[in-house]
């Protein structure tokens, strides 16, 4: 049976899945959507689901016998809100990073879903599901480089806005890589530490950039993390790992080879929104399924409470300087 | 709407739309499934669309009002008749190459569609597909090495078996490299030559390979394309293209970059099935959206056609070892 | 003991074959100088070389008590006299190439050399002592890639100037191929055949560029060679050979890998001179140490008269079009 | 004139030098040796120099008139009194790392020759003289980059054996990346972290393999070194420099480009002593080429002086675990 979906939130992000569902993805289809804009939420259906009903109320559309499950891709601050509605209506929801605003608020959700006794949250960290990352983990997997000991990874813009804080590096950005890696070494942090090379000239007045993070793990892999948003030259995602046989390390992104004008060259992509834009596909691909087999198998919610937690622990490292515990219970058995 | 597809011929790349169809793609079932063995429809219909209906008679599944379109992925020697079937019908159908399994019976496709006076058929070159080569394609299009003079190609498999004979070098293999050429230049082959190297002890005894087929287009583009079935290290596509100004070339596979053992390396596929696999789904699912939107943009019959026309020179170049004119008519305006 | 070197031709790279005598290589030292303008000697002389000794007379120069051997540098059209000279005086003689200007003028040279009864004549062929050049014969005699069967190769120059005629793709470009590939194959050429591709708008009037040359060895050995003069975008030379079992390719020059302006590269030399510069040092060496040694080891001029002899092949097939037998006898004991 | 080289020290370098100097670089021979132990002396004079006088007193040889300049490739101990006793002497002196064994005897020798008035020391740290490290601060220097914020460096072996301590990963290992990244940088550095990664199963009981170096310059740039000893796949020694606009890197060491055994490959150096030969030859024919010029230009008394200073830094960090300051006076105007 065609799943039946609801969205949430019809901004840039929302309109994205609608049309990934309707003209791309199998197996699904929209039926339901809201926004706080009722206009967003008209011309998304006007768009690409001409079959939706648009709802006023999105707990309305969350219990609408239309709806088998949700899609949360409205503004951070109402995520919490609309998940734990979703698991009490016993559906299954897929919900934008971040999974809540707060540590504590991502806690109430996997309290939530603990509760509810089977797994209904997936949240959108979309690079477990890139196929870089995917080959990466699975030659980890496989034992040819031995057991990972350090990772140099860094995550770099060609260049931010003025409302990009100091602090966006960590919430905004590393985030990504604090989820990433945290699942492919299946392992978690103890400690955060930031450094703050040279700032560059190109970077504004009121931003520490680039910034260097430090994590250890409680397996003692060490892990620096380049943060480097205003680096000009292209977005550049980058993921070394060195093991004890070996190193291994994040394709490039393909691109044509060049000769031309005294160089070989490979274009490196400026938009960071064409990096990870399979994945994206892949990602609700699998929620779907999940949904359609009755087992989600995608970020579960306590994927999305380990990277709140660690990036709280950075963010005080940021301002401390000093080397920062992250503390992180034990995953209950049900996340494992 | 849903389109509605008849499958004829449910081996193992019939399964393999069928499957595509039903959990990959998006916008299309399967409805109706016809094979010379009813069991491999029974099996296929049971994994993958319990809701199609099973057809003794090719002939009725091509009329019957349940399918919008055909997929033919039967024997070849078969798909000349149920094409021009589909054709009479009115409607559209993907065929599997080849198109037919001589020019003429190419020439009549071509000939039965013109007659009907709007496109209906799209043949199952995929390589038009791969991100690679359409990377490619939009570097020569931009205009950044110029005008192309020369192309250096490979089509290399690390082995085959003993029911692989000398001619299949072309009609197998150099086949995808007279399609796609032809569609990345926009250019007319006129020659073919063909030179056989000092023989690989790796092949068998009947067998000669590697060979070079050297073409020539209509505006004096030169081809080398080598093809070397018993390569043994690995599947490897390559493609060169030297402008007047630079040289682009197709993208390698994205593989993990390793360290180790004494060496940097990067994996090469053994197995042909990995290597176009994104571009089967991009293919078929670009014919059923063409469908939907009542244009069809994909390799039509006149690219089968022109394929066949050069593969028939280029066997006959490998007996003859002289260089050998493909003829073909200027493309009709319906092709344009 | 210093070897005392005397020079025929104070050009362009006569001076610098004093100044790598005179202050980078070990073991000789410049005693005469010869230039048929006495200007180009006493400025060699005062610039590199003080205590050396101009002589107004080349025969003079070679005949001196003061010269163990002979550097000839002088106009292509001299060296058969100053060759054929020093060998008379049973001296060891370095010649830049052409060993001489037609294939008979190296055959009276080869013969002279057997006569005097051991080898005198190193050619200034250099290719065969660049690093990349060697790695990649190791490579192919460590039987790692299995028996040879074809090569794909490319000589490609930003530009050239008027005065660059299309026998010169032959005689002065293809002339460094048809040396070092000849060794480092071990084989000898049987045939050649010119292609002419659609000629570059940045080639001028007169000129045919690019062209491919395409050699069959006598173990059947396929060779492309490309060479392509007006490429624009750098001085390039490549080699890629295809064994039984794999692929070896020449080393690119080593160049700074970048990341900037969109872009992963690193830079192609413009200028040709800069491609081979090692290599001039490490052959005059060898030529040093083995006249000290008393064991030329070197280019020897049997291998320059195989070159002169597969260049004027290649120079008529070039008119010709047709495929050119290359006849050449078993080379005589005394060279193997 | 020929400069007249003495050696101190006839061991494997002191030998490898004097052969550099007998048969590969220009203007030198060596004309006195020294050593310890007789017998080297006796057998390097046998093997490379035979016209080379043997001294039982290394003080005789450094007063010698047969001796122009003095090679020192003693045992570490023993280089601070011979290279005083050569700048007493007034003569040049090419020292072998490390210039002394504490950074107050490095600093007596600084006193020493700004004392004597002209530079006579040259230290022996090579790298300087490598290719890769001179067009990556060709680079630098170019502001292709911008201004350098952050390095990312390793210095990986395959193995050490058993005599090889913690802190000797600092002294005999990281010693190198001191020297030649504050050369490349022109800059000082200011503090030094160490972390201890999770140890590697390969790595000897007693040490701890592999570590991670911070280090802070003057101008704020950060830099991490990775030392890892037993990361089995080979001798790989990588540096990235991260600027404002871009990123250059160290050149990988040219190898030939294989595709066999289902990969793409190129070979790393298993053997630490082929990485930077051919800096070796430079190197020291750059302190031949100086001394007659009468202007040193390679790595002076004062670069191993700092190194000395930042490795003993480096050293206290490793106990501490703290971030240790690193504190240099300004550099004499004697040595800019």
């Amino acid at each position: 049976m065609t799943l039946k979906l609801g969205v949430i939130g019809a901004g840039a992000i929302g309109q994205d899945h609608i049309r990934r569902c309707m003209q791309t993805l199998s197996g699904s289809r929209i039926t339901a959507v809201n926004d706080i804009n009722p206009d967003n939420a008209g011309s998304a259906v006007a768009r690409y689901a001409a079959d939706a009903r648009i709802f006023d109320d999105p707990h309305a559309l969350i219990r609408s016998d239309d709806v088998d499950a949700v899609i949360v891709t409205s503004w951070g601050a109402t995520h919490e809100a609309f998940v734990l509605a979703t698991i009490a209506a016993g559906k299954p929801v897929f919900c934008e990073k971040p999974l809540a605003t707060t540590a504590e608020a991502c806690r109430r959700i996997v309290e939530a879903e603990m509760k509810h006794g089977r797994r209904l949250v997936q949240v959108g960290f979309m690079r477990p599901y890139d196929a870089g990352y995917r080959a990466l983990k699975a030659t980890l997997d496989s034992g040819r480089i031995g057991e990972p000991l350090m990772l140099h990874c860094a995550h770099r813009n060609p260049r931010v806005g003025k409302n990009y804080t100091t602090d966006m590096a960590i919430t905004d950005t590393l985030i990504h890589e604090l989820h990433v890696l945290r699942w492919m070494l299946d392992d978690d942090y103890v400690s955060a530490q930031v450094l703050y090379p040279r700032k560059s000239g190109k970077a504004l007045e009121h931003l520490r950039d680039p910034q260097i993070v430090l994590l250890e793990t409680a397996r003692g892999t060490r892990i620096d993390v380049e943060i480097f948003v205003n680096c000009q030259y292209g977005y550049d995602v980058q993921c070394e790992v060195i093991g004890e046989l070996g190193i291994a390390r994040l394709p490039e992104p393909s691109a044509v080879p060049l000769r031309s004008e005294a160089a070989r060259s490979e274009a490196i992509l400026m938009d960071w929104k064409e990096r990870f834009i399979g994945a994206y596909d892949v990602e609700l691909q699998d929620f779907i399924d999940g949904v359609r087999a009755g087992v989600l198998r995608g970020p579960d919610a306590w994927s999305g409470y380990c990277a709140a937690v660690a990036a709280d622990a950075c963010v005080a490292a940021q301002t401390s300087g000093a080397v920062t515990p992250i503390s992180l219970p034990a995953a209950p058995a049900f996340y494992r």
